[in-house]
């Protein structure tokens, strides 16, 4: 099978926003009166970003996923993207599976593929998708990473650090027992991107940005953009590992054995999350919980946002905790 | 020299059309009212598409360039681009002529650095970009593959095969003299997309495309989409491969020693060229020449669009010619 037939055959579908699709130099789109195209773009490499020997219909999840997560902190409602693959070989049952995975999640957020390319080479996956964002009175109504404000609270949507614990599982590194592995890996293979959040957040949240590289890491972009600092509650965020409750047999089935510190190291610096990080007025605190409500999308406020910059870590008990947890870095 | 380093320090250059650029979760444009935004999206790979060891400023350029080609075949007026870079190592020297070739033909056609991702892994670059075509009374005015009529001219812009010779050379199967070996290894290299051309052509040319795979595939994406044949003058193409005087010693320095087939291979089917191939009504030849004029960009006429399908390939004498001229598949 050549190059064009691949495309016809596994990618090519009609589209209904866009005014031209796969199949000529450019597609077209026509944005409509009053509003912003949002853009993000996110490269995929076997080995690295994933297993080689990953199910291909998770990886054509996450391939995308992990972009309208960036539409999502952004507030943008998604509307196409274009897929570049380079592959190594023609493998037409991975490629049925990997095209079924992506345009399932992209018919889930009415995100139709557009365009793209494709070659031979080593696996990588680069997507670039795009979303719409209203202008209003002349005001953006984008999530930015620099409109926080001291005395803000800090939220965090969903779960954080079973992805990670899912890794560490596949790295051999930790045992888990098989259901719990099963919903980590989930959260690490196929991730939800926050897409109907991030828009409900307009106008509520002052400051947004997707977790991937960890919480700390994340939010340290909020910090910086915002010229600003934070205060973080390191046990509130414990409590989001959805696998906490296994910690010292508390389920009576199983204990993980994983010292406070692992725990904590899991919520702030465990990366994959793709939940979204975001900053509101304690103003607002209504309206955020309204946001997470009409988004069926659980939002906890885990800190606060101060005019001292730097990043504060406390417990329980108020008590400041070291931080030395680093955020993922693919050239540290 | 970290990942957010690395991308402040070599690709974050103020934005000036963009609302937004590198470095949030995503770019925002603002396309003008009764716009359409053309997406292109072209992926090179290391040891397919370029060596390993080419100069980074040149493949910063080329990576640019095969997809302002691909606007320019769409008519479309560049505006932003996305880059997706996967980098086996941090090299200083080598990122820093990269971002140099790249951001100066960025700058030459006012097309800004929006976003990206930076990722470690085999060499692969990604860059997606982002165009404006007109719509006038309703009327979208990007040029397609799909529009070409029996009776319209075909013509071609600059010149053909000259890239393919280079490459042909720096494989070790063809020997050129030293300074026809850099003018071939330039188009090869650093080629133009024609850019200026493309959009003159709105309104002027039926259909077009940009010629990468080589002159008579990409010719045949133009017949199927527009369910037309064509009949190509193999001689009159042969002569834009502008070392073709070195024919049989014709510049009295040095002879090719290529026979008449190997100079129309390299005319119909030798790649790389990222000239436009277009089509427009006979009774559109002043304008043609004018579009040609004002953009600076020779054209020339090659063949006819025909109602019957298929693609008739004629001698100087109007001979019929056997077409056993494979367009490149990267999985063929």
């Amino acid at each position: 099978m050549g190059e064009f037939d691949l495309i016809a055959r596994y990618f090519k579908r009609p589209v209904r926003q866009a005014v031209l699709g796969v199949g000529d130099d450019c597609a077209l789109l026509q944005p409509r009166p009053g509003t912003q195209m949002a853009i993000s773009s996110d490269m995929l490499v076997s080995g690295r970003h994933f297993f080689a020997d990953v199910d291909p219909r998770t990886l054509g999840h996450k391939s995308l996923a992990v972009n309208l997560s960036d539409l999502a902190a952004c507030g943008a409602r998604p509307l196409a993207f274009t897929l570049a693959l380079s592959l190594p070989e023609v493998n037409e049952p991975w490629l049925a599976a990997f095209a079924e995975g992506l345009l399932a999640l992209a018919e889930t957020h009415g995100c139709e593929l557009v365009g793209g390319d494709t070659t031979a080479g080593p696996l990588n996956i680069c997507i670039t998708v795009f979303g719409e964002v209203p202008v209003v009175n002349g005001r953006s109504q984008a999530l930015l990473r620099s409109g926080a404000q001291p005395g803000d609270d800090i939220y965090v949507s969903g779960n954080l650090g079973d992805a990670r614990l899912a890794l560490n599982t596949l790295l051999g590194q930790i045992d888990l027992p098989p259901e719990l592995l099963a919903s980590c890996r989930q959260r690490l293979e196929t991730p939800t991107p926050r897409v109907a959040l991030g828009q409900a957040l307009r106008g509520v949240a002052t400051a947004a940005i997707d977790v991937s590289d960890g919480l700390l890491g994340d939010l340290g972009h909020i910090l910086e953009n915002s010229g600003v600092g934070a205060c973080i509650e390191a046990d509130t965020a414990i409590k989001l590992v959805a696998a906490y409750p296994y910690n010292k047999g508390a389920t009576g089935q199983f204990d993980l054995k994983l010292s406070t510190e692992q725990w904590r190291s899991l919520a702030l610096a465990g990366g994959d999350d793709y939940e979204l990080l975001f900053t509101a007025p304690a103003s607002q605190r209504a309206a955020v919980a309204q946001a997470g409500q009409a988004s069926q999308t659980p939002v906890t406020r885990i800190g606060q946002i101060r005019a001292e910059p730097g990043l504060l870590l406390v417990d329980s008990q108020g008590q400041t905790l070291p931080n030395h947890y680093a955020s993922f870095d693919h050239f540290a």
